[in-house]
C-alpha cells in the first residue's frame, strides 16, 4: 500500500527564513522516502491542482533554500471562508489531494493559515478522506499564540535593531548641523513586537532608539513632541522608531490609506513621514526618515541565526508529525530558559492557535510608553542571536539564493475556475 | 625641532566605511610617532578649538573603528565661502593649528571639503605657516572626479544590489494575490551612481530591477507606465529603482520638498511613494515602496570588502604623502585592470578634485533609459566584491561598534564665535 504523498504550502507574507522552513520539509521527506509536492502560489495553486513535483529538484538547489528569502513556490494572500461558505473550495481541495495521493498537508503560516488548516482536518474528516495536516508557524507579525516566537520573526527583529544602531551613528555624526530627528517606520499592523524589537539597538540611557511609538500605546502628541525635544536637547539629536499600525485615540490608524487587502486589512504606509514632518512643523527640526519594507522582512543576509534554525526545525518536526499520524497540530517553540537561552518543539492543537492574535505584553513597555522593558529585552534578546549569513557570489558580491524553476506536476482534474464558485 | 601634529576631519554626509579611514590615518600616525587629533563635527570643530586629542585611545577603539560606520568624531554641513568672503574663519583656522602644532591637516569628504582643502593650502602658503593638507575621498554619492570609485560607494552600492535582490524575491512570491509593483527610493541628488548600482541585483532579462529611473533621465511618464505594464504582463510583477534625484522635462525634482540645506541643496524625498501612487492610479496596481535612507549609507554590516579596503587605504597614504611633504593632493583610485579587478592609489591635486562633480557616463544607461548596460556592469562589479562583516557581540546578537568618548585638547586660544563672523 502507498504510503501517499506530502503536499507543502507557504501563505500570506513571506520572511526571510520560510524556505528555511521549506528545505527541511523537502530534506526531511527524501530522508523518509515519501513523495513531496509544493503548491504554486500557496493555497491558490492547491485548488487549481498546480503542484510543483519537487521529486526532479537536485540537492544543492534544495540545500540553497535553506538561505534564499521570500517564497520559493509562491504565497499568497486567499482566505477560505466558513466550510459552508466555501465548501466548494474545500471539496476541490480533497479532490486535488485524493487525486496526486497526498495524505499530509503542512500548511506554512501565520493565524489564518492555522484556520484555514483546521478547516481542512475537518472537512476530509467529514468526507472521510485520510488526511494528516499539520500547520507550520510562519510570520514576522509574531502573533501566534503558544508559540514562543514565530519562524522569521527574530530575522525581521535583528535586521530592525541592526538598522537603528546604524542610521543612528549616522546621525548622531552629522546632528550638529544637519538631521536631528531621524525616524523610521517598521511593520506591525497589529501589535508593535517589531517596534518593541528596535529597542534592542540601544540597551543604556539616551542609546537609540530613544522613541519607540508602539500600536498599543495611543499616539499623544504632546507627550511626544515633549519627548523629542527633551531628548535633542540632552542628546543632541533623536531617533523614532514608529510602528505602521500607530493609532490615534479614537483607536485610528494615523496612516489610514483608505485601502484594503483580500482580508480586509487595511492597507498602510506613510506614518514614517508623517511623523518626521509633524516634528519639523512643531519643533523645527531638520529630519530624516526611512521606510524600509519589504526590506525588512526579506533580508536574510542580516538573518538570526536562532531564527533560522528554528525555521529548519519546525519543518522537520512537522513532517516527523504527519509521518507519525499527527494531525490538526502545529509545531510550536517552548522555550525552556532565557539564560541560557534553550528552547525545544512542542505539538500545539490548531484549536488553540487559530485565529487568535498574541498581543505584545503590556510589562514590555516601559511607564512612559516609548521604550521596552527588561522583561522585553529578556524576551527579544535571545532572538536575534547569531548570524547565518548566506554563501556570496565572489565575482557578482551577491548571496547566492536559489533560482529554480520546479516542474507543475501533470493535471490529473479538470480545470477549477476559482472565481466562478 | 618638532616634526608637529596632524589634525583628522570628517566632512558632509558619512559612509559606512569613513570610520575605516579614521582607523588608518590614527594607526599610520602611530607608527610614524606623529601627534594625531581629530576635529570635533568637523571643520566646526576645527575653528572653535575642539579637537579631539587620540594620544589616550586605546589600540582597540581604534581597531575598531575600521568597522563602525558613521563619523566617529562627528562630521559636518558646513562650507566655507571664497578667503575673501571667509578670511576670519580661515585666518582663525591657521591660528588654531599653529597653537597646537599642527602641520599636517587631512580633510575627508566630498567635492566641497576638496575645494575647502585647496582653500586652506592657499590660506597658509599666504600666511606663511608650514602645513600640508591633503584632501581624503569619500562620498556615497560616486561624484568625485579623477578617482576610479569614492570610498563609501562600493558599501552603499553592495546594500542596495543585495536589497533589491531581497524585495524582489519576496515581491516574486506575493505577486499573484498580493503587491505586484514595488518602488524603492534610492540616493543621488544629481547623478544616478547609486541607481545604476542597483542593476546588479539582476543579470538576465526579466530579473529585478526591471525598471531604474535616473537623474540623467528626464522622467516620461507615459514610457515609463508602459514599461511597468508591459513587464507585470510578462513577468507577472515589476521592481522599480528611483533615484531620489530624478526630475521632469524641465529639469525639476520630482520630489521637490522645497526646503534647502546650509549647501543651498534641495532636501530631497518622497519620489519613491510618488511613483507608486503613479503606478497604483493609472495601472491599478498594487503596490509597495520602500525608502531606505540612511540605512543604505550606514549599513557597515553589509559593506563592500572591496570599498572598506579602499576607505583604509585611502587615509593610510594620505598620511604617507602629508609626511613626505606634499600638500593640495589627494590620494585617488586608479583601476588598472577590471577582469581581474587590480586598483592603486595616486596622488592627484585638488584642483583638478575641487567643485568637479562626475555624472555617470551616457554609455551606463540603456537605449531605453531604465536599465545599465554591461559597461556599467563592467565598472559597478568590483566595486561590490567581498564582504567585511563586522564582528558580533555573541549576547546581544548586535555588531561591536566602536564605543568611545575621546577627549577633547586643552585650548589654547580665547573663544570663537563663529556666527559673528
Amino acid at each position: 500500500m502507498s504510503r501517499g504523498n506530502l503536499l507543502y504550502a507557504q501563505s500570506g507574507g513571506v520572511t526571510a527564513v520560510i524556505n528555511a522552513t521549506a528545505c527541511a520539509v523537502i530534506q526531511a521527506c527524501r530522508r523518509k522516502k515519501i513523495g513531496v509536492f509544493a503548491a504554486r502560489n500557496g493555497i491558490l495553486g492547491a485548488l487549481r491542482e498546480e503542484l510543483f513535483d519537487l521529486a526532479g529538484l537536485d540537492a544543492a538547489s534544495i540545500a540553497a533554500l535553506r538561505h534564499t528569502p521570500g517564497g520559493a513556490f509562491g504565497s499568497c494572500r486567499f482566505k477560505l471562508k466558513s466550510l459552508e461558505a466555501d465548501r466548494a473550495h474545500y471539496e476541490r481541495l480533497i479532490a486535488v489531494l485524493r487525486a496526486h495521493d497526498i495524505r499530509y498537508f503542512l500548511y506554512n503560516g501565520g493565524n489564518d493559515s492555522a484556520d484555514t488548516s483546521l478547516k481542512i482536518t475537518q472537512i476530509a474528516q467529514a468526507l472521510g478522506y485520510p488526511l494528516n495536516v499539520i500547520g507550520v508557524p510562519k510570520t514576522v507579525d509574531n502573533d501566534l499564540p503558544v508559540t514562543d516566537s514565530c519562524p522569521g520573526f527574530g530575522s525581521v527583529a535583528k535586521y530592525t535593531a541592526v538598522s537603528v544602531l546604524e542610521a543612528s551613528l549616522d546621525v548622531a555624526s552629522m546632528h550638529e548641523s544637519s538631521t536631528k530627528v531621524f525616524v523610521m517606520e517598521v511593520m506591525g499592523r497589529h501589535a508593535g513586537w517589531i517596534a518593541a524589537a528596535a529597542g534592542l539597538a540601544g540597551k543604556r540611557a539616551d542609546e537609540p532608539p530613544q522613541v519607540i511609538l508602539f500600536p498599543e500605546v495611543p499616539f499623544d502628541e504632546a507627550a511626544f513632541l515633549a519627548k523629542v525635544r527633551a531628548t535633542v536637547e540632552r542628546v543632541g539629536w533623536c531617533t523614532v522608531v514608529v510602528s505602521e499600525g500607530l493609532k490615534n485615540a479614537d483607536g485610528k490608524f494615523l496612516a489610514e490609506a483608505g485601502t484594503t487587502d483580500a482580508f480586509g486589512h487595511t492597507q498602510l504606509g506613510g506614518v514614517g513621514p508623517m511623523i518626521a514632518q509633524l516634528v519639523k512643523s512643531k519643533l523645527g527640526y531638520k529630519y530624516h526618515w526611512a521606510v524600509p519594507d519589504y526590506l525588512q522582512r526579506s533580508a536574510r543576509h542580516i538573518a538570526s541565526k536562532v531564527d533560522a534554525e528554528q525555521a529548519y526545525a519546525v519543518g522537520k518536526a512537522a513532517v516527523e508529525y504527519a509521518l507519525a499520524g499527527r494531525s490538526g497540530v502545529m509545531p510550536v517553540i517552548r522555550r525552556t530558559s532565557s539564560t541560557p537561552f534553550k528552547w525545544k518543539l512542542e505539538a500545539a492543537p490548531l484549536t488553540a492557535i487559530a485565529n487568535v492574535e498574541k498581543k505584545l505584553p503590556r510589562n514590555f513597555i516601559n511607564t512612559d510608553g516609548f521604550g521596552i522593558t527588561p522583561a522585553a529585552r529578556r524576551y527579544f534578546e535571545p532572538l536575534i542571536r547569531g548570524e547565518d549569513a548566506p554563501p556570496y557570489d565572489q565575482i557578482s558580491g551577491l548571496p547566492m539564493y536559489a533560482k529554480f524553476k520546479p516542474k507543475l506536476a501533470k493535471k490529473k482534474l479538470p480545470a477549477y475556475a476559482l472565481a466562478d464558485k
